[in-house]
């Protein structure tokens, strides 16, 4: 197998992507019909943080953090960084020298299945990150990988382009063809989440709103009292 | 099978309850004799929250949250939403939806072994959840299970209706029956601990403070100095 | 086998431990030849802490604190805890109370291969832990273990006097002997450090500051541009 | 909270636990409504036994086995032990000696959450074992427990006298009073299966078995061919 | 997004598809690069099969068996069903009835990133499953997936007519189009193992053999006695 | 840090070694006072080896297995090879070619904290190991370790030279030194248990046998009759 760096990939429009950074996660991933989620096990190193980019992959050897310099040649200005082992690993591949540089090349964010060191620092930067571990272990320049190939991160599937979209939910891949299609969807869907959160804050409750005692009933849901003691 | 929703449950007296959550949830657990919490794996969304209610009980399929809306409409002021499901899930059960229309109702808090999503948005809310998981992925309604039946929650057997204590050390559950003396009883504790806190805050040892060199010598403890270099 | 406290132990330079505090986790662990981590499921109780200190060291069964309070009593000031147990488990074998003499006798952190207790309490004191899990599950004081023996703490070895060093990115452990040169390595990396972020800041790519280009070559890197779709 | 031992547990029928075995967990489990299920985790020590049994509940300590000694003048020929423990434990807390006193006494079988040892000698032996791990740490004798109070073992509750049904698919609990009709279900399921084994043997496909034609399609199923390429 | 059936799919040829079963996962996965191969969780219900078929892809919902019937419609002689779920799960959902359905339809064995159930009859009936877990936790027909659409499951990429090789040692995906090259690359290896295996079977020490200790000592090995006591 | 080969390291005595082995891991782990056990995850490839040996010691790089290499000719007849590596791994680093070279120079078996591969052919060959898991993941020989120092192995301390024993309940390291008298312990241990075994098949309770009647009536604990329906 040849180790190939990809350049020029196809991004998705601007506009398309900072919806699907507004929209987040969870509406996101309910707009592209339940699908595209990473694995639970990705965290983010702080609170709070909620981005969105064209993905730029990333497919390492486990403790080998070679291949995150050559990717971020590749970077342009609003793009995540999405890191993909070829094993189980969760060595600290990413810290804060590599942070500095992502971030003056334009990245927004990284998104690794494996470790994350110098957190504290990256937390000051405010450089967010996705990992399944936080660790110092140090890593090795030593074996090739691959720069903007198709890549499984975290269960999920990633084309170079793809938009990622990651907050405290979790993170979530947009195919590139489908974001444009998936941003008008979400906007939709939360637009009609608005009406319902105002009824659901008045007490009215979901049972009603969503007309469901029929469907129960019908299901053979049955209602009983306590009896007294 | 019959799937029932039981109406009308019993709960523990609103004094006890409080008593309860203030003493939190380690306190607690051992003044039941060191029994009901669940496991260690369920964490708080957020870091701070000590709450105390009555548990209304869901036994839930994994990834359907239908039974978490005809649950709702059994909260009372002042209770805690323990959701139950029927094989091991992370499925994101319960978002900003729910929560909105479960805190319009009186609901003080979930307890969820699943996941939970739109986390940022509940931490805002001050929404306090314990979960195993914080996942995006989205549930359907489809299957339904049953309200206010006994359920295994995180390896911990609620009735409806027991007291649920849950704080940043995790979440206990005081039988109904047992609420009072467990209050009396942990309240006699807290009270000898601000003695021991004192004490040992200047200085004497525990070793002295529990009077334990005499069972420690008994038991065969050898105390030597280590060689000069 | 003989249960054992050993008194007196040797300790490292003070100054040489204060070095290694402010280096943390991430640089001392590279200074040490990338050795001495500590599993990654050892996490701090709150974000921010950064601490360094000898070792007294416990091992203890699981689910008996005992041997904890007789430890305290070795511990002099600007020593950290670190505690062993026979076996995998979660229990909160360590709560406010310990927190407060073991903070009195100026001992300045807990890393624990179990689980601690009372971490709000704990988090308003600033008294630092790391565990591998929380849990207010309680314990007994009925089995013998040893203090300041060799132990084997969440995958690490430690000595006792070896010097702790802790913060966000876990726990590492280096040898009394080593703790001096460790320190000297550390200062000259984190010197270099500060001229490569100023460079990586400013744009310059990682694969031109460190040379990588001939090296990637030679092992073969293919570059190649995406066709148009 | 006292320290019992329930004596004159009531059982179920005889007839029943041996229908019970035969049909094996799946068949019971469907036959349960899909409940009552034990955790994955809960593998047999060796592959091939199918046992069934009235439960003999115990609730130990972790890594003490003290009260399993307790339990066993309790058990009747044909009983099951059931071993819950009050918190996550791997330890060895049941090996050939017990097993030879349990076998003894009528026993003939253990589902025990947390570890089990001298594997090899227990197999030869042919007495199964359902355990959450194979573990040679050894325990103590020094705690109380309870014996015949209800658990929750492996994620399940269990009732004094409910029968366990264990074999390689895991381990079901069917409530002593549920029995009968669970085993009557369970026939039925089992009689309408040979029928269907025997159509699908011929190349008859499930989705006509079961005419799923209709329901897909009307789900929204869309049928197409690969290009060529 | 839409729910399809991806009906006549291109397999590899099938005396390649014989070469790599022969070569079994370890070869082939070193033959392509030390790629394609599926989580170390999947592991064989019973020790010895190797096969290697065409993959029929399912993307299912966990706890849903419905797409299976769907997809054993599309298996011809020599297919490996391989069943992805759009969440982590260990549902049983596949036993005996389908694997009576799956092998008279010509399909050689299943990898499912889900639970199996009637482990033992499958054993007997010597149908072959790699899976995460086995559990007799029934499954519903709910909700629709797809089949023959490319997935993601235990890690690896698959798409539909992908060489799927499974042994003791786990499960490696081989792409169409790679196939050949690899079967071609694995033989080539396999020749020069047995005269390495001749070798080391009558002393030769690999440091030898593979002519390491020039390399070795050149990276800084040192070899030293240890002093007497 | 220096990567050193330490030769001509010092081993325990032939027939205590083996006096050991026939032991075995449980009874091993008792006469040393339940230390020295390794964690619960390491697991034979297949059942019924049961071996014991003096420890030939190698700390790998995760992935990497040239050290491996550089051991085997270290080992002399009788000796048992035990793999540590730095960070958390599952790799496949052991396989047949390197078990051939294993047993041809008189190693009796391998314990590996990380993967091993080619499990069909070594069980085959009788060649026994003990791993965290079974992979097919190749490695490479790219960086050094070292051979023959102490190491931690799946939480266990290993000097080189020390006596490990290995059968199906997992892995007891002895240290040399203790090596004799824990073998008598072991002998005077198992003695004992014959006459015990005995009386406890002739239906003899383990209460009254241990004579545990006062002290549980001591400890406080209740017996009483479940009341009648």
């Amino acid at each position: 197998m040849t180790n190939v760096v990809v350049r020029n990939i196809r991004r998705a429009d601007r506009a398309v992507i900072e919806t699907l950074r507004d929209l987040g996660v969870s509406t996101t991933h309910e707009a592209m019909g339940r699908l595209g989620l990473m694995k639970t096990y990705m965290r983010p190193i702080y609170a709070g943080a909620q981005i969105a980019g064209s993905a730029v992959t990333v497919l390492a050897q486990p403790g080998d953090n070679w291949m995150l310099h050559v990717a971020i040649e590749q970077v342009k200005p609003g793009d995540v960084l999405v890191v993909a082992v070829t094993a189980d690993n969760t060595d600290g591949m990413f810290g804060d020298l590599l942070a500095t540089s992502l971030k003056a090349r334009g990245g927004v964010g990284l998104i690794i299945d494996a470790g994350c060191r110098d957190v504290r620092t990256l937390t000051e930067m405010k450089f967010p990150v996705w990992s399944r571990a936080i660790s110092a272990k140090g890593t090795v320049k030593a074996t090739l990988g691959s720069v903007n190939i198709p890549v499984v991160c975290a269960g999920a599937l990633v084309h170079p382009g793809d938009v990622i979209v990651a907050d405290d939910d979790g993170v979530v891949v947009t195919p590139r063809a489908d974001a444009e299609k998936t941003a008008a969807a979400g906007r939709k869907r939360e637009a009609g989440e608005e009406d319902k959160r105002r009824r659901l804050a008045s007490g009215e409750l979901g049972l009603d709103m969503y007309d469901m005692r029929g469907a129960l009933a019908k299901a053979g849901l049955v209602y009983r009292d306590e009896p007294e003691a």
